[in-house]
């Protein structure tokens, strides 16, 4: 026994202090000395910390209490750190080289998904997991084929491969693969569907809600419930077709944890909010906010699960900053920022509604509407100067929307203003909960938290990446 | 003796574990638990999330570590919080408000210094420790009648009454007070100078960095080198007049440390990198990036002496984001941001050189010379357009200067971008050091700084403001 756990379990307790006496000076007791039985790391990808602090404003404004990721630091219940988060290429990462530094414990070029910059083939985390007998699985709101899952799962040269990275899953018959990006998986691939094939292999697969609330937990999921990322948060709850068919980020997280919170050995899961870097990409404000608190509902439902369950680590980041947005310094800010609590409707959706045939009045309708926002005239025409050239839409931006300019548009009238539409260099926020956590210092590398992962768990030697 | 005095001082040590042995569990064991004689606040005006990440990336690249502040926690010495920065009047708050917060204890309409939406007017915290018999003094590199000070030192509803707070620093007659404003001094004043007045009431006046170094302890100092703002340190840092004449923020910091230092009953000082907020209102990158620099050197020194002394409490922070900006993903970003190591003069200085009378080439020889950009010609001649118009120049843009323009083309070469040009509703880093960090939980509004400083320094009741 070493002085620690001596001072711990031992010394303090044998003289009638209990562990819990040092919860004044400690952070975090919940769980803190004990091996993490579970791993659930939940990523808000793309979020710079303007996004986080909003989301909070927003929950204290709308519903008079602040998000619960930061309530885990109003309530002195988790540990904090500042992450740098620099791929092997570049400061500034893209989201398969961040998945992959904590997914392979090294950093990798921007683009690739677990090969080094020399062709290094680092074992991905949920394989190692699997292998000493643990359930494994991800949850997203993207295509359960990208960068993020996908870097806790295979290696591949090209984060674009993802019609090969969805055949990969199926050798790996992880135990819960749900989100997007059923047309890597369906009749749309070019080699046609590979569904079939995941029946044959035992798989069960879930097309909507109501099909994922009836998984079995005794054999592995595929949940595909939409064709690329499903749909912005803010756009789900305001269309009862979707919100019949489409889960919420949590309620895909609690189905995880549910189909495998029972395994003797444990679990591990990585929740991810995809489409807050989307909409971070978009300068979308409403599809920015209401997609963190979507994801923060989840971390309020899985932190609850933690609590009880009393052996799972909880760690809760983003992989890098995007467009660094805030709200500003102005005249009724706090009024411009409230009128967010009027959107039905994300940028996204709305500019798909809009075409050069639409009247001024229609397309001012269009947006009070669905957006509670009263725009000038001239706003109105400075933005309909850019609808020549429309694509029906794609992935970001290939459809052509213009997102920038509605983006400046929407900041005059909700004060929130961007600095850009792509990844930033900044470190970002870092919070764990539980046993492990104790490990964690105020300041750490992306790639570090691959070890303190396994540490956590407690895996063998040979599964700690060698830095 | 409590439980919590016992677990440290008494039990531990009675039973052979002194309380170093906690050093593994707890972050910081630099004083902690002791009383703070001494307490040390340093604030960069108006530095958002990224200005902090990208000064330490500077670091990193250009001399091989990075910043101190960041040191603390990467070698896991000090505690750290997220504020909540809002002012009494709106969710983004004004520096006034701010530094209010902090001194007052009590949130403020923006504008206002230390007098409440109803007209409270709480005792500010550096009167408070005088009263005490402590030293207490403020360092900036903006006017010492500047918000930031200001909010430590007095009550006034109007934050533009610099002349009118020079005044009351006289009646003050806090012990060191050091920083930029001779015009709110000297004989720039509508009703004539008042320096014969501070000289009359044994005041030592500097107005050099040679006459700062040669200061007397025994009586209260004002310094004053410049008759606004001190010139940013990257023009300070390229200008041998300005570095013979002008001290750095970590020069004067540590003059006033040891100014007061050996007082028994110990000082109180705030250290404010002003500029830093200049240059982030400005869009100016090597103002902003060198700034901060500068305030983290004085950081550095702080802390060295911090750690040597073992009774002073050290308080890093901001006030308010501003500007948000961030590095951004882009083909070459790490090369761009590396030309940051050629710049010897701000945009602010650049600017100033610039009329249109010069030709495209002198132009582009200048932006050369003086920042290492060589910009295109179509970037020259679209930045000449905003050219008309200019009027020689004060406080923030009054003189016109096409801040906005050129801090959009300097983001094409640096790969910098900026989100506004004011300040923004994100929580921001603050970070303790030493005795009384200990009672730092990881969320904390600003106006709860207060009661932190005076409790950390065992200040009696009478002092903490009732919240």
């Amino acid at each position: 026994m070493n002085r620690r756990s001596l001072l711990k379990g031992g010394l303090l307790a044998g003289i009638g202090l209990p562990f819990l006496d040092l919860k004044e000076v400690i952070a975090n007791p919940v769980g803190k000395g004990k091996k993490a039985k579970n791993i659930i790391m939940m990523v808000s990808d793309g979020m710079s910390t303007g996004t986080l602090n909003m989301a909070d404003l927003y929950a204290n404004r709308a519903w008079g209490q602040g998000s619960k990721w930061l309530g885990l630091y109003r309530e002195n219940k988790a540990v904090r750190a500042l992450m740098d988060t620099a791929s092997a290429s570049s400061m500034v990462t893209d989201s398969a080289a961040a998945s992959s530094s904590w997914g392979g414990g090294m950093r990798v070029p921007n683009g690739s998904l677990n090969v080094g910059a020399k062709g290094e083939k680092p074992q991905p985390i949920l394989q190692k997991f699997k292998e000493q007998g643990k359930k494994v699985g991800c949850v997203t709101t993207v295509p359960i084929t990208h960068a993020t899952p996908a870097g806790f799962c295979v290696n591949i040269d090209d984060r674009d491969g993802q019609a090969i990275i969805a055949k990969m899953y199926l050798d790996l018959r992880f135990d819960v693969m749900i989100g997007g990006g059923s047309k890597y998986f369906g009749a749309k691939r070019k080699d046609g569907t590979i569904i079939p094939d995941y029946l044959a292999k035992g798989f069960q697969v879930a097309e909507n809600k109501k099909e994922m609330l009836a998984l079995d937990k005794s054999k592995p999921v595929l949940g595909l419930f939409a064709e690329d990322g499903l749909p912005y948060e803010v756009d789900r709850k305001h269309d009862q077709r979707l919100m019949d068919a489409v889960p919420s980020l949590a309620e895909m997280a609690m189905t995880a944890i549910s189909l495998m919170k029972e395994h003797k050995e444990g679990f591990v899961l990585q929740v991810e909010g995809g489409k807050v870097d989307w909409a971070a990409h978009s300068n979308d404000v409403s599809g920015l906010i209401f997609d963190q608190l979507a994801f923060d509902e989840a971390v309020g439902k899985v932190i609850e699960f933690a609590e009880q369950d009393g052996e799972t680590l909880v760690i809760i980041t983003t992989d890098h900053g995007n467009a660094n947005p805030g709200l500003f310094y102005a005249d009724e800010a706090d009024k411009k920022f409230d009128s967010l609590q009027n959107f039905k409707h994300s940028n996204t959706w709305l500019l798909a509604q809009l075409n050069q045939s639409l009247s001024e009045q229609k397309i001012k309708e269009l947006i009070y509407e669905h957006q509670g926002i009263a725009m000038s005239s001239a706003d109105v025409n400075s933005l309909m100067v850019h609808f020549k050239d429309i694509v029906p839409g794609a992935l970001y931006n290939e459809s052509n929307l213009p997102f920038y300019e509605y983006g400046r548009l929407m900041g005059k009238y909700t004060d929130v203003q961007w600095a850009g539409m792509n990844h930033t260099g900044d470190y970002v926020e870092l919070t764990m909960f539980g046993p492990g956590s104790e490990k964690l210092k105020p300041f750490i590398k992306n790639y570090e938290i691959h070890n303190l992962m396994l540490e956590a768990a407690e895996m063998p030697q040979h599964f700690i990446h060698k830095i």
